[in-house]
């Protein structure tokens, strides 16, 4: 249908940052996720670095995943739900994002900070902001901040504060127009 | 014609960004916005800092001047010419922009660099980024880095080093094609 | 006595980083300066950018103003109250300590982040760290984040909020040992 | 004697931070290494990310290991030789920096940057910053930049560029100073 044709369906997978046992920010992105999902014409995938079959003995494209990579080519805009480890990104996330290149080029990244504590992540958000730009992601500048996270969310990860409904909304509304935005650029918009 | 139509002219102002006496920037800002003026369907603007009716006695949007929001307005994109002062931004640069913030969204920018010593501002690019993204523009991701500047001009601001041809048009390249992205997106796609 | 040349008294001006009017960063400011000014063995000074007379013109060392130099050079530590202004730095405050570089090196600071929303300015601080590292300065690690700042003072900047007393003082105890140890270094210690 | 005791032996390990295959880091790390076991009162010990027992099940100080934690208790400063992936540090570097934290507090870090082109990590320098500081380390200011890395060393890694015998001589001088004047404090100046 025209329609169809119009506002192609987007890819937008998940990547879960972290392989900390225990790690509460698993509760922030499922759901996210299923958020995500719930959006017309949005498909998504879930990513967990912990999953990932990376290798530890070297670094960059070298270790570079074919399915991780097709995935990574596949997708139009990414979520990235990341802890804050010591004011920086996890360390094992680093390592997958660093095995592709151009896969990431001209597409757009929305970010999810957790924290144990108030901030809500807004330190490795800003740490992660270089990294993505010389990745080629646009990050966009409507974040969730999932602070104080054992509030949040229960023991089982059901949402006990519903403002983050309208919050992760709200990321969504800007992530998806951001992919939106940047694909037409990719597919319709010659070189300067 | 149909072709101007589907491509409009793009506005695209240069600001200088340090009101410094016997600034060296002021040479890369001067061939930046010659090279820019050339490219077919941009417009530029020159912008000094040192020349923009700013207030001291107050900061942030209460200081607007109406010329300089204006031209943040009609703006498509903007690009940056910084000098790194100890790993970060002039003053009164961050002064000047901390003016506007609707102005911005949604808007291309891309940053040239200039220091002293050889690292072309590459600290100050990295120090302006979440500023940037917070204001809404969106950084592009190929730089220019005046480093050694007075070994790329001479003292009258002619061109000594013809690397600087080809590294500003790929920096012109980028801008140009995210302006352009920007603004089919601002004008066409409706928020998700 | 031999006590009081073992452990001479400190300096520690405090400087609020902002010109806004009708700025709360200046409650937030008065409440660390009442504290310092309580600590045995330390003198503070009181700071503020908008007094400072700074000239717009020029920018660096050039614009040094020979009392903010000397108070500077005099300077066992300092004390930054800072508001967030775009996830960074208030220009002036920026310009203003552009102006001196040698007075600062192997010295301590202590950064008081303010805000509107929750974070504290969290994120300006982060902006902080590689200017005043290249200034010389060591950043403690033990922060102030005066966050949801409307809540912290009433209209008069009276203390509504009683945990900040025992907040600042953990900053201080962390600023004024930093500075004990500096100081002690620049003194005794001959370099390597 | 008097003179041992007044200044006792520094102990500064070095951690070459990438595990990547061929890495041009590792003719650096040793380069510096060889030079900081010449100073007089140091002794170092070489840590490689790559042969360190790493766990990447989890993160943090669940993933503690004793021999690297004592290493880092001991430790009174640290050197690090760090190459730039993406203007953001290697994974596996902050994946084992994480898995400690008390052990670091109130000592020095020097940094040196590694990169292809000429910049010599400059960026990632800035973008450990913030991870320094909360483990609680003091960054040094006195970096060394190993820019255009294949020119500097040849193959078998050989020094090729004597400027930086002199450049590392000065990282250390600072190093070693902040070394010795943090020490003092940890050993003599109580807290505040």
């Amino acid at each position: 249908m025209a329609d169809s044709t119009a506002a192609p369906s987007l890819f937008i997978p998940l990547i879960l940052g972290t392989p900390r046992q225990g790690r509460k920010s698993e509760h922030a992105a499922r759901f996210v996720f299923e958020q995500v999902k719930k959006r017309a014409g949005v498909e998504s995938e879930w990513i967990d670095v912990r999953e990932l079959p990376l290798r530890f003995d070297d670094a960059g494209e070298q270790i570079k995943d074919a399915k991780f990579s097709e995935t990574m080519k596949r997708a139009d805009a990414l979520i990235l739900v990341v802890p804050e480890y010591n004011h920086g990104y996890p360390g094992l996330l680093k390592h997958a994002l660093d095995s592709n290149l151009e896969e990431y080029i001209h597409k757009a990244v929305g970010i999810c900070g957790v924290s144990a504590g108030p901030f809500g992540g807004a330190r490795v958000i800003e740490n992660l902001l270089p990294v993505m730009r010389e990745l080629g992601l646009v990050v966009t500048s409507t974040d969730v901040n999932f602070g104080n996270i054992a509030k949040i969310f229960g023991e089982t990860g059901e949402l006990k504060d519903e403002n983050f409904v309208r919050r992760v909304s709200s990321f969504l509304d800007e992530l998806i127009w951001m992919a939106r935005v940047l694909r037409h650029g990719r597919e319709n918009i010659p070189p300067a």
